[in-house]
């Protein structure tokens, strides 16, 4: 294989190999073409790499990464084996990893780069180009595009952006040009708030302060658009009722996939468990109305499904900013009418299915009538409750702490099913009290 | 409120207010920081403004647009308001905004502009520094970063980044110091590949060619990141069951949202139907031992949440490319074994909770074991269905040429409850008979 191997073929088959495959392509790759590749992989491809080819190899392949990337391989590995790649990198990116490795992974500090054009007020136009031009040349910084003006104490007093220095004269002073408006973060911003400010300002990069307003580094929009990758993988996995998986699909081993699923699974499971106890209450009215419980699938899941709609718009919008804890009335106010106009056209549809199957069939004999406003006043109870339960979960979980986009399903899904049942068997009570029951 | 209004006030509380309020507030503000805001709005909250200030000052503003943010904004206001938004722009941005409307929005033709820096092979890196920054001075172009080197019939020919510009001695050509290995995207490349090309190779901008290799205009990250911001929205949408929404959740009215949760709940609740005429095919059973009817609920939730956990994974590894429909065995092969053992373990915990159940309080009397061992392998049964419906659902729903973020959870849902139904009923005919039924 490897011989015929191309870069194209290699990317294609890459999420689909394990390690030893993986390392095995890379080294048939030819030189240039390597490199290329080896700097468009994720963090974990090119620690596998680094960890799977010979150690003066590595130097080679190492001396590619900016520190910020070394740090988000470290991160991919055991800490056993940190020492084999931090043994790779020149001393000079060792020491910015290892300030770097102090700041929370998913954090702006755990984003940032050290590597940023920094600039003194007074200097000239002309001066800040011809010095720009010498760092790009010595490949000693992440991106170019943006001057940073600092004082003594390295504390941010503006920026240039290159354009900016490009368009404007040569003997003027970056202190008379720059921008002192400056968006930053500190180092302790999660990664999907500066995710989101970098996208909303259409930024390139975002510069990092600590508490005293001291320039840490920055965060370039290349990470941010990986950050947007990841949050929304998690945020996805989550609403999808299991933990994140920290590493792609195909890549997942079976013992941390069955950990990541069954935990949650189990979880749901516990809380459905109540349901046993709740239809337990009415084993009376089944026996004497069988009936009833072939509504049961339906007037649940109908409940279900309102709730998770509800429930994903809440923490979608959540995640996007546009609703906040605060906003909780708005919310449940537009839930509660959505809830029941939803409620009442699953109703009508359910009112329908148990007259028409009474008039084909005669399946439901002549209370026909009183099952089928049975089936349709519990739509409307389950339906607006689902939906209510749905939208107020996520801000409750919020407010308390709580990941709502990992939370809200089991709560939402507990709440919905069990109290379901209870205001379907109590609409049926008062419904055929004396009639069925 | 008008007076006292900080730009900060209005971010904070634009997501709350309707058209009107939003006009209002933008007008309230000074004039460059109102122009810092505009700049930062969607395209959504761009077109707001401009249908609401006057005409003369809509000029004002609509001159900060590029021509594929004026696009962006025609498309978020009805067909008769285009006028009013055309006629504000400068004639050749016009004339450039008339081309690109002819792309779909959710294809690279949509999302380009035809902004960019544009080269001939056999000039100097001095003469191209100093075209570059008087395109820039004349803000015609929107990004520097990259220099494309065209042939006189405007085919791509390389591409200098403006990094490698400033590198690069003064007297050499263009041509030598080129890049020809350019990553490209054709005009009628879905939204989201643009992005992941993007994300994978740390691109500042992608250029888009025409079927003859033409180049028709650039797309830039920032584009690009709103893309993935958008693209994630719709699949989480999808994904909770329900049509994504175009506009954020607190500006959509009731109609349109109605419409779009509604339309997915009446297709679920039509499918859920099912569930009660395989119920009712039941009813002797249910009869006979009610107590089976007290874990319906627990039973097909956990085949639907099964379900759910493999068909997100799947989805989501299919939108970001790391799984394939020919890949489909590889997939079943892993959910079969993630299918059983999950299956597996909430058998246990079934199992168990019924033992309990009776050794507590008696409640399921001297066949308490034969029900404990229909829960459990029933739970089984229905796990690994769910599991495997979920997994390969949506790889046949991408193979016939469906939507699988949309179609998956309505399809996995009635498959799971209904068979799941009969799984339960089944083993309860095979393990009650005799005894129970």
């Amino acid at each position: 294989m490897a011989d015929l191997l191309t870069v194209d073929d290699l990317r294609d088959a890459w999420p689909l190999l394990d390690a030893d495959e993986r390392v095995a392509g890379f080294e048939a790759l030819e030189r240039q073409e390597a490199a290329d590749f080896f700097e468009s992989l994720t963090a974990r491809g090119q620690a596998q790499v680094l960890l799977g080819v010979p150690a003066p190899e590595r130097v080679l392949w190492a001396r590619l990464l900016g520190p910020d990337d070394a740090v988000d391989c470290l991160q991919e590995v055991p800490r056993e084996d940190w020492a084999q790649i931090l043994d790779a990198l020149d001393a000079p990116t060792r020491r910015e990893v290892n300030v770097l490795l102090a700041y929370e992974e998913d954090e702006a500090g755990g984003l940032m780069s050290p590597r940023f054009v920094r600039a003194r007020p007074d200097m000239t136009v002309d001066e800040a180009v011809r010095y720009v031009r010498r760092q790009a040349r010595e490949r000693v910084v992440e991106t170019i595009y943006y001057v940073y003006v600092l004082d003594a104490s390295q504390r941010l007093l503006g920026v240039v952006s290159f354009r900016e220095l490009m368009t404007a004269p040569d003997d003027r002073r970056l202190s008379e040009i720059m921008r002192t408006d400056v968006t930053t973060v500190g180092a302790d911003v999660p990664a999907e708030e500066v995710a989101l400010l970098v996208a909303r300002e259409d930024l390139l990069a975002v510069p990092v302060l600590d508490p005293d307003g001291r320039m840490q580094g920055i965060v370039t929009v290349d990470d941010v658009v990986d950050v947007l990758h990841e949050e929304a993988t998690e945020d996805i996995h989550k609403l999808g009722g299991m933990e994140a998986l920290d590493v792609p699909y195909m890549q997942t081993r079976m013992g941390p996939m069955l950990k990541k699923r069954g935990g949650w699974l189990a979880v749901l499971f516990l809380g459905e468990l109540l349901t046993a106890n709740a239809l337990s209450r009415y084993e009376h009215e089944i026996a004497s109305a069988v009936v009833l419980t072939l509504f049961i699938p339906l007037i649940i899941s109908s409940g279900g499904n309102a709730g998770s709609q509800a429930a994903t718009l809440v923490i979608r919008a959540m995640a996007l900013g546009e609703v906040k804890v605060r906003d909780w009335w708005l919310v449940v106010r537009r839930e509660l009418v959505m809830g029941l106009a939803l409620g009442g056209g699953l109703a009508l549809l359910g009112f329908a299915r148990v007259l028409l199957g009474e008039a084909a069939f005669g399946s439901f004999g002549e209370h026909a009538g009183r099952i089928a406003a049975t089936v349709g006043l519990a739509l409307i109870g389950v339906v607006t409750l689902g939906t209510l339960a749905g939208s107020i979960m996520p801000l409750l979980l919020e407010r308390v702490g709580f990941d709502p986009a990992s939370a809200s399903a089991p709560f939402v899904a507990t709440v919905v099913d069990v109290s379901g049942l209870v205001i379907y068997f109590s609409v049926a009570q008062v419904m055929l009290s004396g009639t069925l029951l």
